[in-house]
């Protein structure tokens, strides 16, 4: 069994030749959803799949399935995949890599004879990354009904063109009713987009769920003055407290470890002069961690934080929601096949937490799912200089084929 | 000799009269140094001068010296004085409080038959609020040679007219070379502009001196990345860091009261996206202290702070000096005079410290000065609802009178 190992190289080509479409000058990807180039880069890789045998489908939201056929083919299929939009600046391997990984697992079985009990699918969901259209992550929650169809058809770009007139011009609107389609089981191998794995040493990331967020904006109102003629005392710094809640969105994070992270990304002071108090501060909040619950134990801590600040300063604080995700843990299952995957393959690994949403918490809400992770260089992503290791981009394959045989099941 | 008053209704009369050149819909003043406004306000005040008596002399700056003869006309006169330009939202008082407060005495000194040892002067300084060339207290700068006459006359608007062309454009270039004009004492009248009178309940601030300011820039640089994937322990977040230092910035401030000040006014954070650990942060720094000796002291107390929080954090932290002025005490003769004009008056006092700048602090480079506060109501002032009441104005202009009497000698 762990003999069965894929073509590296011919995986690495496949990466390196999609990179192609969008190319940007400093060795990204630029190739926004439902543009001409995704057009193009759907296009290649439904050609790859054809020439592999799978059979096409595509739903009304673009999603493109790719399905080689099991032996008993009324079984859900198990299925692989990710996206092959990019970010106005991505890189080589985000998403590109969880799709490619599929068409070189079903390659693989072809050279090798291999024959599986269920259905082997390779999807790529529309829009994952959300640049030009929002929401992020429209094909697989539209997928998922984490919103309706009409929603995601009536999101527009800048220049008000929208997904569904889009999805027409390139010829990607499907027939088939977004998930109609049966899944059995769910697998996406992604880069880490994070430090995690580097710093450890590991080659393979056993993801373990997906973090909760919740988003907020906080304003802090204070009293603008003078900075010279208005003693200590007698100030309603509005700067000064906010600090102090920002502060608290770290220690918080800590406190709720290992898995909770407390970022304050962005902060508005008004009126923003070098000699006068800060009159009002507007910042933003980003909390996750790997249960809802402690999701919530953290909301509560910068609640109670910002009421003590508020009662002890005078000054007003107000903390609105802006959004929020739920924490997704991945199936047992899947994670279990993972690991032992690495285990056979004899790569090193370690359990991880995605800190970033994918497509695979939404397939999470509809079969049992699990993700791979592979380091990243220096953990850096969303950027032209995401670089993985061909090694590190080897062994996340041979995961992803042997986690899907196990729970395929291979025809003796 | 505390029977001696003056007229409070017709030096408000005069102040309301003045503040109708470049009145604001909203109750204030827009009146920009050298523009067609200033001119007019100019030749208003020249002409109540030339009513009290007063022989005008200007200098090439643009300052404009208006004078009563003394019994011994040799001796250098004591003078009062202060600006009648405006910021560009600006109230009714800062500035030409002063000025009219020295016309107010003036005109009660001829009302009331007085002769005065030395020559009386009440002067008005070009451009003291800086808001259209820089830098600002250019008039008092150059007469007390903190600059050259070049440097300011090469002062450009935004539209590339300079100080030079607008004082030749609106007939207020004179011949006098600045400085020239011997002073024997200076007294500036003025609102307070901060809050701490208003809060003790007192009509009169005797001031003991300007605040020393030192003006930095600080960055901090970390390393930007995803707030979702980026454990807590692998960050390097320059806004945690940077928020440590500003709250450093307030806490010095106390630790050397009680006339210490420090204010955090300006923040910039990059990339400033919500989900993204700021890699950048840049903020001013603004201290100040009563003397250059405690100035020095916050100074050190912050670089240790910075210091101590780049080697615990491993990020960059810069501090940048922007500007300083040293502090400025009033000389003891002139402060005494203030407080005891109060004390005879039968006026609320207490010794106050100015945390702005004003002319008052370059004349003090050249002769005993001191100045008089009166509250500004809520403490706020460059803004159109700067206001005071009536009953203060006229106690400052009282006292002013008193103080000058006393240091120019009354013919008995």
């Amino acid at each position: 069994m762990a003999a069965r190992r894929i073509d590296g190289r011919r995986l690495w080509d496949s990466l390196m030749a999609l990179a192609s479409i969008g190319a940007t000058a400093k060795g990204g990807v630029c190739r926004l959803a439902l543009t001409e180039l995704d057009r193009q880069a759907r296009d290649l890789v439904v050609r790859w799949a054809s020439e592999a045998g799978m059979t096409v489908t595509i739903d009304k939201i673009g999603n493109v399935f790719m399905r080689r056929r099991g032996r008993n083919d009324s079984l859900p299929a198990v299925m692989t995949g990710s996206h092959i939009d990019t970010q106005p600046t991505g890189g080589k391997f985000d998403g590109n890599y969880g799709v490619l990984a599929g068409i070189e697992v079903v390659r693989t079985l072809n050279d090798l004879g291999i024959e599986t009990e269920a259905p082997i699918e390779v999807a790529f969901w529309t829009n994952e990354e959300g640049s030009r259209f929002v929401p992020v992550m429209m094909g697989s929650g539209v997928f998922a009904r984490a919103f309706t169809l009409a929603h995601a058809y009536a999101a527009a770009d800048v220049e008000g063109k929208t997904v569904q007139g889009e999805l027409e011009r390139i010829g990607y609107i499907g027939t088939e009713e977004p998930g109609a389609h049966p899944v059995g089981a769910y697998f996406e191998t992604h880069i880490e987009q994070g430090p995690v794995l580097e710093d450890h040493g590991k080659t393979i990331g056993v993801v373990t769920g997906v973090l909760g967020i919740r988003w907020y904006d906080c304003t802090v109102v204070g009293m603008e003055a003078h900075a010279g003629p208005t003693p200590m005392a007698l100030r309603k710094d509005a700067l000064q407290v906010a600090t102090r809640l920002m502060q608290e969105v770290v220690s918080c994070a800590r406190r709720h470890g290992p898995h909770g992270r407390g970022t304050v990304g962005m902060v508005q002071v008004h009126p923003n002069s070098r000699n006068v108090i800060p009159g009002r501060v507007k910042f933003s909040i980003d909390l996750r961690n790997a249960s809802d619950a402690l999701c919530e134990a953290m909301d509560a801590d910068i609640r109670g934080t910002a009421a003590r600040l508020a009662a002890e300063s005078g000054l007003a604080i107000e903390i609105v929601p802006v959004s929020a995700y739920p924490a997704q843990p991945f199936h047992p299952d899947c994670i279990a096949a993972v690991a032992a995957a690495a285990t056979a393959l004899g790569y090193s690994q370690m359990p991880v937490v995605s800190g970033a949403g994918h497509d695979a918490v939404y397939l999470a809400r509809l079969a049992p799912a699990g993700m791979i992770f592979i380091p990243c260089k220096d953990g850096i992503s969303h950027n032209e200089i995401e670089d993985a290791q061909p090694d590190h981009v080897t062994a996340g394959c041979n995961v992803l084929m042997h986690a899907m045989l196990e729970m395929a099941g291979v025809v003796s």
